[in-house]
């Protein structure tokens, strides 16, 4: 695949003017499989009334139009629902994060309509919702679309954070539906992004405009899940790609013995990422954010320690951990009035618990979350190296051992941080299925004339060809909170269950580990071959189909 | 594959006490190609007498015994050369660095002589050339070798870094050959290795004891070739494995343009690892430190930085740069002696170029390899992060050309190492095949009674089946060169040839890739399917296979 030179070329010169590899090239001309029920005629059939995952009058008063409404499943019948053609004209949009399968939710919704709706059109909104404020959009067609099929990226119209939130912002989302004439919209995204769409189709309705708007569950951290919608597709790439490089690293250490590998990973509050990683390669040690919240974990740097002397590999997501979260906001709010004088009075105004996290910190991390800001005057939380802080606490640690006599070994430090690797690579076979049926999914709703639902696949331990395909609606999964003094819809993000399989899984294994290296390689993802369909423990324990 | 509890397990406790993942266990039972020669009678011919690749008379003078001999080419034949059977014993030995494919030759040299020499004994040494002079070894069998086949790392019997170099080194490892009785020992390792491998052949011929020396080449450097041995093993698998990372990165940088990507690559003094993963995967600028040694590159800077405005990617593996090299022992001779005065008067001690160099250093990096020690009093050479070093020279230039109105754009750094996630990968296919040919190679060669050769195996651009199988006299590989005071043998070390068809290819192609994003996603490396066999583009450009 060399670089075409078609007129939409222009649009997205970045993927056209690309050359690409064997395994790109092998990837572009796959079939991926279906669920049988969008192989045939179906009819689109309503559950029972809804209500909300939490406080349903708040709900129910910020969504008058869409609280209640049904959530939706795919029954397959003898002919004639799916008849109901008619054109649509359809626009899409990535919000957020890149995640890997992004470009098979648009191909998915791309081919749904070609084959369903005869002349319907696609618009991709360019840069995330900013482009439908903006009326930013390119108009999608086979050729378009072709190079992106199966291939990481977001780059086919690129996203962005930008939020419909503002009734001005509002007023636009309105004027750009109307001047395309929009029968719907899909929001690929996270659980803010979801919200949104929630919001967006709220306000459609409200207008009594035909606009519909539905939501896809998008996100590498895995945290936007729930019974109806059992994982967000990207979760399973980053944490394959995270864990062929650590398993890489474990059998670098096993030959070598000669460093202790400290290694961190991308992700948000929730330690998904870091649970299924562990589950796949077998650590030593993994720090769970949900159990360990990380004042603890310094608090109780003995334990840890102790354990340390027998491990070679260590990990953590702990850089946006919430009670650091909370200690940067408070800073944030001194710095921006005070100055940090040598006597440390300015300390006292540091909540409690914020001044116990603040002085566990090694004084290089204390130094960057006092200096180093971003243009908004904000710590660049990200670029902490948690994992090199990790690793000056033990080396003190270690050291008090040793004058103390109580330690005589030899102590290194590898830090490692895995991240942008993660968020961009071909999504596996389990992804490209996955996300190209939440694509087919969202057609189908649309078409069925939904709204304010989330485009939900299940059975997804079983084969593709039985997997369950739907649509929830995105009320039922809000909650209400109290934000700046105001009351916002939320999706709660679903964080590490304790009690949950995949975390009592690592529970029951983790001493063993710790003590004995029962280190996994995973390898490279595979694409043909017996391995190549193999799906996240996450998803299989907690589907039950793995124990 | 779960705990095996057999006898040897003792002996490698890590590998045997560990849970394989499904494409670990998917590479244990593949069976892998062998060159034809290999599956039939053959006769091992030599060619003519043999030189030196300089100073022939300084290299006749340090190997009386072996210099002169011929180099030799496996060629089949009806029947009977290869039938002269009769046991052997011999013991095989890693040393240096990991790379992948290390567990293959020793499979490879371990099938061989179950095949064709029954009753052999094959001993592993453990830890490196250490477990020579120690006698430290363990036995191998078909069982303690099942688990190691087709896998990364070193860990079946670990290596080291000790050389056999004193008198009293090498009687030591007489010691051990005689004790176990040993027909011939195979090296497996980089340039220094089979240096050393030579000197023991060498000493072993001189003392007329039977043991005969074979080397097989190793590092993923790719800087131990010539035309004889076109590539080490291990090079195309670590370069497949960064590349997948650094695709991954170009995608996620197409795909939001928020940062600029830094990457540096493991690696010393030659750049085929850099100019292999530019091949594969087309980023902006690669900083090839044969072309550009890093004192010019940093006083280009203007002239780079330049460029830069309109790139996304940019890498480099100059942490070992000969020239930094050069600055750091003489900082560590200077700072044994002095205190690092305040007035910088000490920086007069230093030569011109290497205070230059020191002078446009960056603080930080000044303060790096003025303080930070190891505990020999070594500057961390590998630990100097050079990718940040460049986001900081680049972030000082471009904002005084803000100061002085000619830059009014945003630039984020972001700053990568892709290191140790190369070095113990699976092998890829080619690794996996050419290891075990050299493997079968070494034992053929053993079997035929050579010494003083390494294991080479040619003609790699044709199919496995094709492939030519022989040995190379190590002496016709040296060269003498002075080290303290006296005269040492070498292997020189093959640095990338600003003349060779891979550098020209990259030269050819660079310009578009500055100012055009012509990014190439390689994915991860693939054992089945399509492009499962895929070799890497510097050996077949090299073979001149590709144009």
């Amino acid at each position: 695949m060399s670089s075409t030179t078609s007129e939409t070329g222009k649009a997205v010169p970045g993927r056209l003017a690309s050359v690409y590899s064997e395994v790109q090239t092998s990837r572009l001309n796959i079939s991926l499989p279906l669920p049988s029920v969008l192989k045939t005629s179906f009819n689109v059939v309503d559950g029972p009334p809804s209500s909300a995952a939490g406080n349903p009058d708040g709900i129910a008063k910020l969504f008058p139009n869409l609280f209640g409404q049904p959530s939706v499943i795919l029954k397959a019948c003898d002919s004639g629902a799916a008849a109901k053609d008619g054109s649509l004209k359809i626009g899409v949009v990535l919000s957020g994060g890149q995640a890997p399968g992004g470009h098979n939710v648009i191909s998915g919704i791309f081919d749904y309509l070609k084959e369903r709706t005869k002349g319907s059109t696609v618009y991709g909104f360019k840069g995330g919702p900013a482009g439908i404020m903006k009326c930013n959009y390119v108009e999608l067609s086979t050729e378009f679309i072709y190079p992106y099929r199966n291939q990481g990226g977001f780059d086919m119209i690129c996203s962005g954070r930008d939020k419909i939130d503002t009734p001005e912002q509002f007023k636009q989302a309105e004027e750009t539906a109307k001047k395309l004439d929009l029968d719907g919209i899909v929001v690929i995204g996270g659980d803010d992004s979801n919200t949104n769409a929630c919001l967006l189709a709220e306000n459609f309705r409200g207008k009594n405009m035909k606009t519909r708007v539905i939501g896809c569950p998008k996100t590498i951290d895995g945290d936007l899940k729930c019974k109806e919608v059992p994982t967000s597709f990207g979760f399973d790439t980053a944490c394959k790609i995270y864990s062929e490089m650590i398993g890489n690293v474990m059998t670098d250490a096993r030959s070598t013995g000669k460093y202790y590998h400290f290694v961190r990973l991308m992700g948000r509050a929730a330690s998904h990422i870091t649970l299924e990683c562990a589950l796949e390669t077998h650590p030593n040690i993994a720090i769970i954010g949900e159990e360990v919240p990380l004042i603890i974990f310094l608090q109780l740097n003995s334990i840890s320690f102790s354990l340390l002397f027998s491990i070679s590999i260590i990990w953590l997501s702990i850089p946006c951990n919430p009670q650091v979260q909370q200690l940067i906001s408070e800073l944030n709010e001194i710095l921006a009035q005070d100055v940090v004088d040598e006597t440390g009075m300015w300390k006292k105004k540091l909540q409690s618990q914020s001044e116990e996290l603040f002085e566990l910190f090694p004084q290089a991390i204390q130094e960057q979350l006092l200096l180093e800001r971003d243009p908004h005057g904000n710590v660049q939380v990200a670029k902490i190296e948690t994992e090199k802080m990790l690793i000056q606490m033990v080396e003190t640690e270690l050291d008090k051992r040793k004058h103390e006599g109580q330690y005589n070994g030899q102590f290194k430090g590898q830090p490692h941080f895995f991240g942008y690797e993660g968020r961009c690579g071909l999504p596996t076979n389990f992804d490209a299925n996955y996300c190209n049926a939440l694509g087919y999914a969202a057609g189908a709703l649309l078409q069925s004339g939904k709204t304010g639902l989330i485009s939900s696949v299940g059975n997804l331990g079983a084969p593709v060809e039985e997997w369950t395909v739907g649509g929830t609606a995105l009320t039922s999964l809000m909650d209400v909170e109290r934000r700046h003094g105001k009351f916002k819809p939320v999706i709660k993000k679903a964080m590490v269950e304790l009690e949950g399989a995949p975390f009592k899984k690592l529970a029951s294994l983790r001493d063993d580990w710790a003590l004995n290296n029962r280190y996994v390689s995973p390898g490279p993802i595979q694409f043909v071959g017996p391995t190549a369909n193999a799906v996240n423990y996450t998803l299989l324990l907690e589907l039950g189909v793995k124990a």
